[in-house]
């Protein structure tokens, strides 16, 4: 018997969409457990806050983990998702940190959008502009030549997975960036090879997304 | 022979004075490399921007990496400052990303420090409140059961290295959430170890702090 998994989170897709696919891809035993009373949860789990993820071992021990990319990385180690050697890994984890940098640097633009509409629609195109379309060059640059059409080696991994989910999600919900088979076209055929995946069509479609 | 590593960014702390205190920590045959001319060389690294790992390997190949977080990661593994089995590694990739977290978040509110003061005197402390005490208490009391006073295991890891730098830079030197010996014992015991190293003392002495 292996590992089996619980992961921890609110009924949305939130930060996590992510590690759900990399759970369903690498065919691990898992199961969601959404908060019941979650002020009285919150100072149980390892930092105060969702996502935790808890593997009981085949040994009866028990693994917890936080941190939606520690957890990324955890599983996508343990599934075989993170490229074929460790060369491979490390450009997995910088092509990874350049999504994180769409997203995390996206958040405090989005939180004006209501309270302050009139800087979010000056600062939002900016950030597509300075942020976003530089990163997606260089990205495509790469996917161009990498003859898979996969970031590292023939294979899916972690940053596939998370460009796909954060393409979905974020860039093309904006109308800013949008990634088409013309503006970026070995991105768009990544995004269309991944959400094509049965796991990924599934997970994705259980909690709306929000614009 | 082993590898050589360049490491290309601009001769300040940045956001990179980890990343080298891995270099020198880890005992590696490093030097820095500073830009030139910045306009001309940011279009030929990976992601158009710094800092940029380069490594010359034995065999005559070159292995270039970019992300200080991807590069970090890169080097504590090469360094053996990454736990000592994968489920240590995930700990210190846990508390990592949390220090991370620390970071990204204040990066937007010091950002507006000058340009719009008031509300930067409403947001510094919302922040410190809100985000950095919660996070500081829960490593508080992770490393109260540590035994170590390391995060992980007997020994340093990346995680121990980049709390310090964060420590160091960016929370002692805010005077809104001091790790003192009162405060934060367990915290300030790591700090003052880390900080204490030979290696650290050195390069951390490099250049100045912005305040």
């Amino acid at each position: 018997m292996s590992s089996t998994y619980e992961f921890f989170y609110f009924e949305s897709h939130g930060i996590v969409l992510t590690s759900r696919l990399l759970l369903s891809l690498g065919g691990f035993e898992w199961k969601d457990k959404y908060p019941k009373n979650w002020a009285e949860e919150k100072p149980t789990t390892p930092l105060g806050k969702l996502p935790v993820l808890t593997e009981q071992r085949a040994d009866g021990s028990t693994f917890v983990l936080a941190e939606s990319n520690a957890i990324n990385r955890y599983l996508a180690r343990k599934a075989g998702l993170f490229g074929g050697n460790e060369d491979e890994a490390a450009l997995v984890d910088q092509f990874y940190e350049s999504w994180n940098e769409i997203v995390t640097k996206r958040r405090p633009i989005r939180q004006i959008k209501d309270s302050n509409p009139e800087k979010y629609a000056e600062d939002y195109p900016n950030y597509i502009e300075t942020i976003v379309k530089p990163i997606l060059a260089k990205h495509e640059q790469h996917l161009a030549k990498s003859g898979s059409n996969y970031y590292v080696g023939d294979k899916i991994s972690l940053v596939d997975v998370a460009a796909s989910v954060v393409i979905a999600t974020q860039i093309n919900n904006s109308g800013n960036a949008e990634i088409t088979e013309h503006t970026y076209p070995h991105l768009w055929q990544l995004y269309q090879k991944v959400s094509s995946l049965d796991a990924v069509k599934a997970e994705a479609s259980r909690f709306s997304v929000k614009k």
